[in-house]
């Protein structure tokens, strides 16, 4: 770099982009990078040639006072693409509303990694249908809203969360085990913008009760999926799973505590993945820039 | 141990012991085990409580001259708990019937821990419907069988089999990508003896074609699943599972190869706990005392 | 077991035994527990052949109106064996006192863990040089003690800290990332009893700054080791150890960040091993039973 | 891609780059794979910021009659950066000389999966100081070498080695577990393409015996490190390190036997990742795009 440009102030941005593949859609992104003076700090891209999808995740240090014209010049360079396109300064960190019920290890494992700065984050609200973990959630400054559901709140409960989701402006929902469905109608709304924690290696145990499967199945490991919401239950686009070794020694109560730990651990690593625009959709499966 | 003690040849024997669980067991086991002058080397139990299953593995040094009579004594002292009991010497290898088809990669692994020396069985035969892996069997100085599959034939080949079994004296069997499904008249004649490698972490994807599955799902982790065979397919006592992480970049022969990495690695070890007697079957549920 | 036999209250306790190996130590356990209408729920035992070191571990559910006597049999029986003996009722948790400085993972894991019922211990102190931690122990109901450390103050502060240590009957000590270096007059009174986490995959990396050396050289994959505390500094007996795997991205850094998470669940796995008498020191080395 | 780019013949290239990084590489890249007709298939790159080193890797479909051309014209075009640069077809497999002494774990390994078709590698040779893996290697058709080295011939043994590599046209030598420690003459005229497997997680380990030492510390894990070799023996970069979890059963001839099953993994694992030019040197660091 010349002395010139390193003179200048320079600001980190993630580029994300996907769009039907044809060739030269790296060459005009890697010329209007050039030609505003800005450098590609991170660059990692990806083509399903079945689907025919490009994806393309960069960070990029574009000079201060050339930010506003190179997204300009991008979009307006791009379009004949078509890409879907996102492109922010790394600093704005996404914002995430959590919701819960009881169960508190995946909320404590998102507000270590959060209060430690390692998650990029800006978590604006927490949301449960129970008070139980409002001391948890209160001490660390975050709003906690109690919205209990029944089947006749339902729709009502929903229409406040749209609400909450608008004024906060929260880029997307983490369902940190909470235990009740949400609605088609509100998943549809939200597409790849609703993360779910399924407490079990999907497909292997769906439905209820997937430790009490696995430990009458005799497996030898269990694990968690952290998957987008769609409107089929247990079936959205699987960002991340791991799964624990466990013995004959280990009893349904067992597989429950060490499921835990699996889950929240899967969870925190969806959640992060997601935050730092690492998560692409292509249909029904995802790619993962890590 | 006493200078006398010390001074007597010691053979070391592998106990195995399941029986309704009750007190006593263990005193009754010790005390034969004392009295014979013979010493404990290695002991693991497991109560599974829900059975009222008791499950026991010992190495013990006997001395060589009370070994015979340690036999009788301790079956005649245990004869009243009606144990299914093992006691062998652990010199002496457990003989194993290997059946391939066509595909290698388990056969290969197999053989290299065998002939390496760290996996302790002797085996007495290679059967195969192809006679496409005689020439990786033959050098290695194990017989090679080729019993050929047809519908007409199915029933006198697997009669073959059984002599075979009766004639080498087999403990197990062993399916290392064996791709003819069993009788079940076949498998019910060696409940518990013989091992299947299922190519999918049971039971995420059951069937047929389960890494073409695993692509379609979008899957982060695949694999595979050592287990008995019993009549009910995909579905006998689950002995050993692992996996290994994939990305997006894999298509569907792509985790074909990774695939046979784990299956391989994932057999080896079921065969090795089989062959060290470490597997006991408690209903449809393992007890692995490794 | 016989009606009568269940009709009596039974209260699991937890045996562990070292002494040198020779015939007859299980028989002699077995039998006085067989006697007293105990009954052996789950048992572990390890001979070290080359030290011949026994070490055995049970649990053993006794009768609630023979427990007294069983304890003093026990021993009575045993005592020809010089054994090192510990048996108690599981349910009578063992009290840890937590050490910290300003560095939170590890004390948040512990205190996750111990709150949702998961870590068997009593937790009843936490000692610090700084105030920093106060706010996150307090609202848990546990006693947080500022024990500033100063050349000239560290006599008078370890004194404090043995006070603490007696007052409170605590069983064990975790450095849990608490930065000052414990006196060998201190150590030497707590054998076995003081267990820290080193952040690096012993031996790789002693002394200070194991993550920068780690970059330096260019490591795949960046550990932690727990071990208890003897007076020569990261050489005491190891408990666990667990690694993560990194890549060229990160940087000194982020090896910091991911090494807060390897070393806070090896340091909560090895209080959980502690805590539950699953670790036998012969030597130098431990015996997990786990 | 429009009718008339599919129409013609695309070949498959690797382009691997390193250079001082400074803006404008990516663009002029892509630029000339644009303007060839050419696509990218695959990208990565990573800028190492303190050293101001670029590097990246490409999978590029260049139409078949405009390869030469393409070839001429991105060194061309990318002359001005200085780059160490590397363009060849993918089908076009990296040739490699194998050394062996008399343990065999390696070279199975290395044999099993190239001849299952998932090395992509060409051996050219196997060289060994005995005569004991000659027949394991035969039977594939592979030339087998025998170089015997004593003090006396080493100069000389090593003269026909080179001799070897240039007349097979080897890219690079992997010394699967070869006993001999070659000249730093040797090793310094084939910098980053001789591989070793040491057979411990380094810097644990370092020096003879690493299994025994690690029994003596009694560790948790044990592991091996696949590295280039330098003058500087057990510090050259690494490539790729694995562990295995090992316990207190386990004496120094377990260690030994566990051991060669991660060393195999993880020699195999960077051998494939050296044949698919998936390993850049930075310093004495190594940037692995996988």
């Amino acid at each position: 770099m010349s002395a010139a440009q390193t003179a200048r102030e320079l600001v980190t941005h993630v580029l994300t982009l996907r769009c039907t593949d044809e060739p030269g859609i790296v060459a005009a992104v890697s010329q209007t990078i050039f030609s505003h003076g800005a450098n590609i700090v991170d660059s990692a891209q990806y083509a399903h040639e079945r689907s025919q999808t490009f994806t393309l995740r960069m960070e990029i240090d574009v000079p201060a006072d050339a930010a506003t014209r190179f997204d300009t010049d991008l979009r307006s360079e791009l379009a004949r693409f078509d890409p879907i396109l996102s492109l922010r300064r790394k600093a704005e960190l996404r914002r995430v509303i959590l919701m819960v019920s009881k169960a508190d290890h995946c909320l404590w494992d998102l507000l270590y990694h959060w209060q430690a700065g390692d998650l990029p984050v800006d978590i604006v609200a927490v949301v449960s249908n129970h008070e139980t973990l409002k001391p948890l959630v209160e001490p660390h400054g975050i709003p906690f809203h109690l919205l209990p559901i029944t089947p006749d709140t339902k729709v009502e409960q929903e229409a406040k969360l749209r609400a909450l989701v608008a004024d906060t402006g929260a880029d997307f929902i983490v369902l940190a085990r909470y235990m009740q469905i949400l609605s088609d109608d509100f998943c549809s709304r939200y597409p790849g913008r609703i993360i779910n924690i399924h407490h079990s290696f999907l497909p292997g145990f769906k439905g209820a009760k997937p430790y009490h499967q696995a430990y009458d199945r005799g497996v030898k490991l269990i694990g968690a999926t952290a998957h987008y919401v769609t409107s089929d239950l247990d079936e959205g686009p699987i960002i991340e799973q791991d799964v624990v070794r466990i013995s004959h020694r280990h009893l349904e109560d067992d597989l429950v505590k060490m499921g835990r730990d699996v889950e929240r651990r899967v969870l925190t690593r969806a959640v992060r993945l997601h935050a730092e625009d690492r998560v692409m959709l292509t249909g029904h499966r995802t790619v993962i820039f890590d």
